[in-house]
């Protein structure tokens, strides 16, 4: 994925120019983003197929918004993921998890 | 934001290391997305006031998994974003839609 | 399912006693309604297969804020979903839909 | 809330006539729960007003979801949703939680 500061300003100035920058609190896009993410699990609702143009523009809709709640609050989404990815490295060690989808306190508990 | 390729492979990486990739069928990736989208929206379920550390760790497993999904379909998230603003752009004249929040359709038979 | 008066009047009187009425608008059960979903759906995040312990527990939580819901809003479960099933069952006649899951507007269009 | 079993009946027997059966496993109905909350929740995407009509007809899709879940897997919903609230009074004591909406293992930690 390349550099996407350009999308962002350019979200940015869409929603300033429309004046939507009045809805977007980060409660609002919350809300947003798991609307939106309905909309694309819709895409898959009875069975694994799916309609390409369908899931991307659903994608793209979570994505935007997503997007817009980051420039809203200030974080890096590509800073967090990496944050995340660390943590979730940690949590989950290799030798103990490989091939196993059970989260970790449910496996210890089990 | 800047470029994030080196991201979305540091987390293919993780994913055939443990063996999860699997289990990122697009279905269970959208499942995924919904389900972390609806921790987001729990940060903000009873008022809009948030604990940003929280926001922060829901909004990266939201894109961690868009990212894993882009990455499973083929599509570029920031390529998909931006032909959904010029759809956007489209639909909705700015003349006509400022400051409403009102969805098209719904404005057309109001 | 037999009557369950008893039991909205149990969850009511629960939330007076807790001083939770106030948290419990529309919104912010809406807001619920869909976090909770998304837990019922983290039980089938990987595959098929389920606990049936977490599963209940899961549905028994957004049923009790839907009945929150429509206590708050003043409308009987039941009786709107004999409604809508009633809408259904007018817009997908079963001599063209019978087997089929795909929806109305899409079969239209197809 | 008056006694369903005639509304379960409907719906089971509408489905049957259908052959819509076939699509309702558990997994695609905590789905279809999921992208039906989502839809009641865009009731609510940009404030706290709401059109009654709409939201009626949300409720409806994800009430009917959730008496289809029950009755595949063949749970009670009042019986599940009785069962919890008595564990949420044992888990929140009057006392300690009055007023307060923080959840029980949150306020423990902080």
């Amino acid at each position: 994925m390349g550099n996407d500061n350009s999308l962002v300003k350019e979200i940015r100035e869409f929603n300033k120019q429309m004046d939507w920058d009045k809805f977007h609190t980060p409660e609002n896009l919350a809300k947003s983003i798991s609307i939106e993410a309905g909309e694309l699990l819709e895409c898959f609702q009875w069975n694994s197929e799916y309609n390409p143009a369908e899931v991307r523009e659903e994608m793209a809709d979570v994505y935007t918004y997503l997007l817009m709640m980051a420039d809203v609050i200030g974080v890096d989404l590509n800073e967090i993921a990496l944050e995340k990815l660390e943590k979730t490295k940690a949590k989950y060690p290799v030798d103990k998890f490989r091939g196993i989808s059970t989260k970790y306190n449910k496996l210890e508990t089990e």
